[in-house]
C-alpha cells in the first residue's frame, strides 16, 4: 500500500544525508496521505545504506503500526501530532543538523536577516521551549509534537508560512505541502542558521531585513501572486 | 540561436553547485552577445539536474523572451540593466553564496586584506544600500540594477577593476569580460568573504593590505604588464 | 588469526577518514578478541589507500606484537593499558579529529548542551590533565592511559556511560562494545564538539541540558528500557 | 630529462586541490634535483584538469627555463631564492589555503597548541613582515625568498624543524626534503591554523604545548630515535 509515496519518504530520507544535514541515521522524513489518513515514515535506526522503500513504516495518526516489519522512527508520535493538528501539512521532517541544532541548543529564534531567510521563511523561525519533566514523563515525544502547537499558537503563526520550529536543546523540525519541500526547507533553515550566526559575530549592529524585502521575497515566491519559477 | 553561448552559461550554472556557491537553484548566471544585444540566462527555479543548454532562454535588453520555452530567472531585469549600462561586462552571476551573504547582510564592504583579494579585486568590493520602498514597488528586479550602479559611480570605481557588489540584506553579484570570468569572481570573492571574517575576529588590529603590495598582485594579474598566466 | 577482527578493525580505520575524522594516517582503531586477550591494531604511519585486512597487527596486551610483519601504531601502548582495566571495553579510536581537538587543546570539558549529545554521552565528555615531565619521561602512552584511568576514577565515571575523553593538548578517544560504536562515539564526539562550541559563542548564557532531557535521551537508547533502532 | 621529478611534482600539484588547499590555480609546487641543481615547477596558470606531466617547466637556480614550452609559476623566483640558501630542502608548496591565509593576512605566527602540530612543527610557524615598496620595486618575487631567509636567520630557526612560513598578507610556504612532505606540510599547517584559532577563541587563556611534550611528539617521529612508522 501507499507504494508512491513510501518512494518519496524513501528519496527524502536519502536525501538528508546528500545535503549534509544527516549523519549515521540521525534524522526522519515522513509523508502522510490524507485520504486513508495513514502516513509514511521510516523505521529506526536502519542504516541509510541498506534501507529499501519497502523498509518503510504506514502508520495511523495515533502512531499505530498499520503496515511494515520495522518498528517507526523513535520520533513518529511527533510526526502523528503534528498531521493531526495540520491538515494543511504534508510531510515533515526532523534532523540535528548542524547550525539549527546550534540556534537550538542556544534556545533562541533564528531571526529573518536576508532575502534567502525570506524566499521560505516569512519572519522568525520560533525557538519552543523544553519540555516540562511533567510532560517527559507523559510522553516525551507526543508532548514535543503539543509543544510546538502551543508555539505556533501563542505566537499566531502561520505553519506554512513559516514551515519549521527550533526545540530547545534538540533541534529543528520542518514540514511542507508535501516531503520534498520539507526537505528543502530544512536545507534552507540550516542554511540560514549559519549565515545569520556569522552576519550578527561580523556587525553586532546588524538588523534584520526591512519588511518591504522580505514580503517582496516571500511573496515573488509564495501565493497567488507569485512569478518565482515555471508556471 | 546563440548556441555556443548557451553552451556557455548553462556550463556557468552548472559550475556554481560544483564550486559550493549554490544550492538547489538559488543562482544564475547569463552572457549577451553584444552584437545582437540578446542575452542568454538561465531559466526560473529548473533543477540543475534535469537543465539542458537548450532550455537556456534568450533575453533582449529590456529584458523581453526572445527565445525559450521557459520563464527567464526572476533577476532577468537586474542582468538586463548591467548589461544596457555596462557596455565592458560579458557575464553576469548572481547566488546567494555563504561567506559573501554573510557580509552583504552585515551590510559592510569585504576590505582588501590580502593577495588572494588582490589578484582579482582592486580594493573593496562595495556593500550596495537597502532598496527604498518606493524602489521595491516601482521595480524590485530593475531598481536593484540601478542600485549597483548608484553604488559605482558614487564611489568611482571601475566595473571591470572590481568586478562585483553586494546588495545589503541580499548576497552578491559578480561579472567579468564572459561568465566564466564572472563565475571566478564569484568564488574569488566568497572565499576572500570568509577569510576576511577570520582575519579581523583573530586579529582585531589587521589592516587592509599596504598599497603596494595591492598594486603589484592586481598589476601581475590585469593589464598590459601583466605576467601571469600563459601569453 | 582473528581474520574477522582484522577486517573490523581495517574497516573501522578506513571509516575515520570517511566521516573526516582523520587525514593522511593521523588516527587508529582497534578491536579486542576477549577469549584470547589479544587485540589487533592499525599498522603505524601506513597510507590508508593501500593498506590491507592482513597488514593489521596483533598484539597482547602488555603491547608485544603477537601476529604481523609490520610496526602497531606507535599508541598501542595506550590501546593495552585501557583493555586490560576495562573489561566492557571492546574496541577503541584515537583521532585528532578538528572539534574534538580544539576541545582538548582548550583543555576544557565538553558539556552536554543539546540531545545529540545525551544520545551518546551521559553526561560532559571530560578532559583528562597534561602528562608531567616525569610520566612522559617514564613512558608516553602507557601513562596516556593511565591518566585516562584516573580522570574515570577521580570523577566516579562509568567508562560506557561516557564512551571518550580528551587529552589535554592532544586530541580524543573514543571506546565501545566494539570498533564500530567506538567510531560512532568518534564522530559523535567530535559534532557535539562542533555544535557546543558555536552555541557558547551565540549564547554564552546557554546553559547544559535540563537533566530530565538528559536522561529520556540517553535511556530511550541506552539500557534495557530503550526503544530505539530494531530489536 | 627529470622525467620522475615531473611526474612528483605533477603529482603533488594535483594533491593541493585533492587535499582542499587549492582552487582554480591558486598554488603551485616544485621540487629539485641537486645533482644538476635544476628544479621543476608547475607552469603558470594552466587548468589542473588540462595540466599533464609533460607540462612542467625545468628551471636553473637564477629562475631561467631550461625545458618547458610553457612559462613557469609567476613564484618561480621565490623557489629559486630558497633551493639557492637552504641545500636541505627537496620541494616547495605554495598555497592560499584558508586557514593558514587567515593567520597570515593577521600577520601572527602560529603557535604549537598541540601535538598535531608538535608532530610537524618544532615550535611556532613563523609569519615574516610585509615587503617594503623598495623591495617590491626591486623585484617582488626574489625579495619574498629573501624576507623568509631573513625571517629564519633572526629567529634562529632550523628550516627542516619549522619547515613552513606565513607571509604577512599573502599566504604560507612550506617545504620539506621532498615535494611530498612540502605538501603533507602544508596539510598539517592548515589544519593546526584552523585548530589553534579556535583553541584561542574557545578559551583565551589556553596555554602553548608543554615543552616536554612538544618534545616527545616532535622526536617520535623525527631524527634518529623516531620510532612512528615503519623501518
Amino acid at each position: 500500500m501507499l507504494e508512491q509515496l513510501k518512494e518519496d519518504v524513501y528519496q527524502a530520507n536519502l536525501d538528508l544525508p546528500k545535503y549534509g544535514l544527516v549523519k549515521y541515521t540521525w534524522g526522519n522524513a515522513s509523508a502522510i496521505d490524507r485520504e486513508s489518513g495513514l502516513f509514511v515514515i521510516k523505521p529506526s535506526g536502519v542504516d541509510y545504506e541498506r534501507m529499501q522503500p519497502s523498509d518503510m513504516v504506514v502508520v495511523d495518526l495515533d502512531g499505530n503500526v498499520v503496515e511494515g516489519e520495522m518498528r517507526p522512527s523513535s520520533d513518529t508520535a511527533t510526526h502523528a501530532v503534528l498531521y493531526k493538528h495540520y491538515q494543511e501539512i504534508g510531510g515533515i521532517v526532523h534532523t540535528h543538523s548542524t547550525w539549527a541544532t546550534i540556534w537550538a541548543q542556544a534556545g533562541l529564534d533564528v531571526p529573518a536577516m536576508g532575502t534567502t531567510h525570506a524566499d521560505t521563511f516569512y519572519g522568525s523561525v520560533p525557538c519552543a521551549r523544553y519540555l516540562t519533566q511533567e510532560e517527559i514523563d507523559r510522553g516525551y515525544e507526543v508532548e514535543t509534537g503539543n509543544v510546538i502547537i502551543e508555539t505556533f499558537e501563542e505566537r499566531g503563526l502561520d505553519v506554512l508560512a513559516v514551515p519549521g520550529v527550533l526545540l530547545h536543546g534538540h533541534g529543528p523540525f520542518t514540514w511542507g505541502k508535501d516531503v520534498k519541500s520539507a526537505v528543502l526547507n530544512s536545507v534552507v533553515l540550516d542554511e540560514v542558521a549559519k549565515m545569520n550566526y556569522y552576519t550578527r559575530d561580523l556587525n553586532s549592529f546588524a538588523k534584520e531585513l526591512p519588511q518591504g524585502i522580505l514580503d517582496k521575497h516571500y511573496l515573488r515566491k509564495h501565493g497567488k501572486y507569485a512569478y518565482y519559477g515555471q508556471k
